[in-house]
């Protein structure tokens, strides 16, 4: 039976986006964080049928937060307040207008590196001072550092799940993270874009169901592979009022076709994302094999959630005897472009970020030019 | 022969976006800025090619600069540098990072009421202070104006065409403002959007093309009727040095699919924008016939372009009688929607905009209930 990951690598390089436009055709890609699928049928139609009717002018009601509710209601449980949330025109920019909302210029926001690196140049972009807590030793929040850091902050960027790592917060993980914020008088914003792709046993437990004051930001754009098409929400829990203080332009900024995919992707997309994930389970399973068997000095925790593997290559052969940077020996030698450690900040060194989002056959040939290139 | 506005009635109350899917059936809407036209063929295509593709990831490279530079050369004449030009988000958001990057915190910005809405609160959310020069009794830039304003201000936005009374700056007065602003040193901003929807017999002279040191904003959203799959560019003048300091970042926020759809439109939407221009001419010119015989009372100029009329109705029986604002009557009494004239801000007391991008037919109607509601 045929998945959404059955799409022929050369037809793949004929897309236009970043993923397959950016480097030459002996390059494999496993850098940007785009999905080698075909979209879901009901979503490619919704779009359609817009286009053929032209239905191509401003966005208009809630139906973006209905559509998300229902999603995250069956997914995860989560009754998602539908008249409080607020549409943006995607996950970035609601984060940075909702740290707007709840910070002055010059504030302190906290983020973890190793972390998403846009993170650091939007916070900066809007005037606020940006704060390390970095992720411990284990690879999860570390509550010391964390405690430190709100000390110097007026708001917590928390990843969930984290990317680069794949690390899903347990809900004990959240409260603590939610008592220290309280203490501080530190406002917890989430972004939790990937969500949808919960890969391992652990479930998603949504950021405001256990600190009430959170805002989280989701969007169907990593879970269906519509970064193209620009959509996302704010969410408030139960005991965050701040969004009506965001002004009605940023509203302007929604696509309304970007509205109509994500829509279509959240009310009938289950199906497609439940094989979606269990090719990316398998996958994993490939990465851990294949590692253990052939590079056993890469050091690495499989993902929780995300489609991304998050290595250590500090000990393998390669990077031992030449001192470079993985991700140029990957790219130089291997022809495989992988997304460099060091750009999500500290403990990124000698680390690459994977892209398993793939046909097992692709991850085949991406895990042999790894091994190939570091063994 | 049929034209892009042959789309019933019936049709256009299925559309979700905001003109159709704001009001009761039982409204005719003229407010929000979008056409009741299908879209060019080969825009449809792209887009159906894209999704049936899965190429919906991030955007990269400047195809779409490329694209807009030969429709400017074509429409225009214009030397569009490709190179210099940045992709944005869309046309207010490009608006606002440029204004960023030439101008500080507090720093005033002036704009020409009655002028497109969300300019000011777009400037002030970026911490930027408002600074007014109304249009003259003639509705043209007021030179006087523009001199007192600039001695408080850093940035003139320039509306180009203006909205919402259609005027195309011309040639000798946008030297004169680039005289003006260089005088005061003043850097000239202009949101051209507009700038496909020429309708009159004058032609739209590029801002930068006289003042060297502007920046101007183009998209495909309003000529082709994309405004709902976002996408714009920044364009230098040649002695504009300042994108380059806009951040990267910038970037993240531009719909793949949104260029796609623009692209396909500069490239190949000429002929259908012809067809387009040649109703909305038609439409105009029905709209002077119709006001000289029935609704003598009504002021207005017709549009050079933009598919708007400003009317002035504090004249007709029906507002002189009441004393209600004329969007008001229109809505409430002839069901009708226009756009309020105050919203515009100086200079739109008893002003409605309506939009004439429909139909001939529906226009019929629309100035039916206008006429019958005013006279």
């Amino acid at each position: 039976m045929g998945t959404p990951f059955d799409v022929p690598l050369e037809e793949l390089r004929t897309r236009g986006s970043a993923k397959w436009a950016t480097y030459p055709a002996d390059v494999l890609p496993a850098f940007v964080a785009e999905m080698d699928v075909r979209l879901p049928e009901a979503v490619v139609r919704a779009v359609a049928d817009a286009m053929a009717a032209g239905d191509t002018g401003y966005e208009v009601g809630n139906g973006y937060a209905e559509a998300f509710a229902g999603f995250a209601a069956e997914r995860y449980g989560w009754d998602v307040p539908v008249a409080a949330a607020r549409q943006v025109p995607d996950v970035m920019q609601g984060i940075v207008e909702v740290v707007r909302v709840l910070t002055a210029q010059g504030d302190g926001v906290v983020i973890n590196p190793p972390v998403y690196p846009p993170f650091r140049p939007f916070l900066q972009h809007a005037g606020r001072r940006v704060v390390d807590a970095p992720l411990g030793a284990d690879g999860r929040l570390d509550l010391d550092a964390l405690d430190r850091a709100f000390a110097d902050a007026t708001v917590y960027l928390l990843c969930h799940p984290h990317n680069p790592t794949g690390t899903l917060h347990s809900r004990a993980e959240l409260a603590a993270v939610g008592e220290l914020a309280a203490r501080h008088g530190v406002r917890v914003v989430a972004d939790e874009i990937h969500a949808p792709l919960v890969v391992g046993d652990a479930p998603f437990v949504p950021t405001t169901t256990v600190i009430p004051d959170a805002v989280a930001l989701h969007s169907a754009s990593k879970g269906f592979h519509l970064a193209g098409l620009k959509a996302a929400v704010a969410v408030p829990g139960p005991a965050a009022a701040d969004l009506a203080r965001i002004p009605e332009i940023v509203g302007h900024g929604v696509s309304h076709l970007g509205s109509v995919a994500h829509q279509a992707a959240f009310r009938t997309g289950g199906p497609w994302l439940d094989e979606v994930l269990a090719v990316l389970r398998g996958n994993v399973a490939t990465v851990a094999t294949t590692l253990a068997e052939r590079l056993p000095s890469a050091r690495w925790r499989a993902p929780e959630a995300t489609y991304f593997a998050w290595l250590d290559l500090r000990d393998t052969p390669a990077v031992r005897a030449s001192g470079a940077d993985p991700s140029r020996l990957l790219l130089d030698e291997g022809r495989l472009a992988a997304f460099r450690g060091t750009d999500f900040g500290t403990g990124g060194e000698g680390h690459v970020r994977l892209n398993l989002a793939c046909s097992p056959a692709t991850l085949d040939q991406l895990l042999g030019r790894l091994v190939t290139t570091l063994a």
